[in-house]
């Protein structure tokens, strides 16, 4: 039986949304290795929207779940929706928004808090030993959601990040682009990507290992 | 020598710009075939924004050049400064975008007319004998650029675009999403990615192989 992932997006671009490489990659190698997938986005504006060309927030609202039909090509659900017993495994793309739109990390730090849906998910998830995956800077709100658990995660080698990681009650592990993190107890599996990069070929390489780590968990 | 390849974007999306997937997983099949890439798009409003969980026009206005940068992660050129000497190659991806934002084809069919800075990269590229590949629709732009060359692409099976492509002069092969269209005399490789889909495996065939048939060209 193939399994069925749902991955959970926050937008659609590296400033201010999911990484638009690690949400394609994640989706490739998804249906590479026979899954079905169910994406989905919380229904809220993002935090800001950034101009990628020069870097500049813009004076408008986007709302989360729109964009992120973007990178799904329209067929994405309200995450308010989706619950653990619909899926087997969950995997969060990278991108500042995973840090700015499923959690307020990249504004507060070890201060911030998880958007409630989001950490409504993974707790279920996490109750029910189904795995999760998270890439770049997504397992900061990993570890916000799950604190209490002792989650194992990686972020590449980031001190500031990883030392955050550590007052949050997680544990961190220094990996390379190409290697990922196994926090068997928990089930999660985690992989740099783009906190290390530098190209797309680079973080290909972990994310089709975690995504293998993951659907090796659902087995 | 590694191959130096032009990507040229239409914005973010696939019902208002470039189809994402597409555009990614060229960018990873590049970078694995050992090309260096530099992405290009033209500074100019989109013909309009599609809200991509409603498929409802908005309210709104959004720049191609930067709303490409979302998939290019801030590293691309203003199409204008772009000049056949400094690729090798080019690609354009698919999505309405290109047949919205690089032509008005989606509007005007064979009436239409291409973006001048689209058409003059496209004619530079034909006159020196530099390969160019074209995914899904975006072999529609490509024709009504070299109408005069006749031109032989595919778009996939279907016969209304099809005829649209010998209306301007094109010839239309049938391909299914696996394969490749080859025009030998003009070095044209297309595929018909999601004009045929369904999936992004299936898609991920078809584009990897276009895109080292076009490194080849290069070599």
């Amino acid at each position: 039986m193939a399994p069925h992932i749902g991955v959970l997006l926050a937008g659609c671009g590296v400033f201010d949304g999911s990484e638009i490489h690690e949400a394609v990659l994640t989706l490739l190698f998804l249906g590479q290795a026979g899954a079905s997938v169910t994406c989905m986005a919380p229904d809220m504006d993002q935090l800001h929207v950034i101009n990628h060309l020069t870097q500049v927030p813009a004076e408008e609202k986007r709302n989360i779940w729109a964009e992120s039909a973007r990178i799904a090509r329209g067929e994405i659900q309200n995450l308010a929706t989706v619950h653990a017993d619909d899926i087997d495994g969950l995997i969060m793309p990278g991108g500042f928004g995973a840090a700015k739109n499923l959690s307020d990390f990249a504004v507060k730090g070890p201060d911030g808090t998880v958007h409630p849906e989001v950490k409504r998910l993974i707790t279920e998830m996490a109750d029910r030993k189904k795995p999760i995956g998270a890439l770049c800077i997504a397992p900061a709100t990993l570890v916000m959601a799950l604190s209490d658990r002792t989650p194992k995660v990686t972020i590449g080698n980031d001190v500031g990040t990883a030392s955050a990681i550590q007052t949050l009650g997680g544990v961190h592990q220094n990996c390379k682009v190409d290697e990922i993190c196994v926090d068997e107890k928990n089930r999660l599996v985690t992989t740099p990507a783009y906190m290390l990069g530098p190209g797309i070929t680079d973080i290909a390489v972990g994310i089709e290992k975690l995504v293998n780590r993951l659907i090796a968990f659902c087995g």
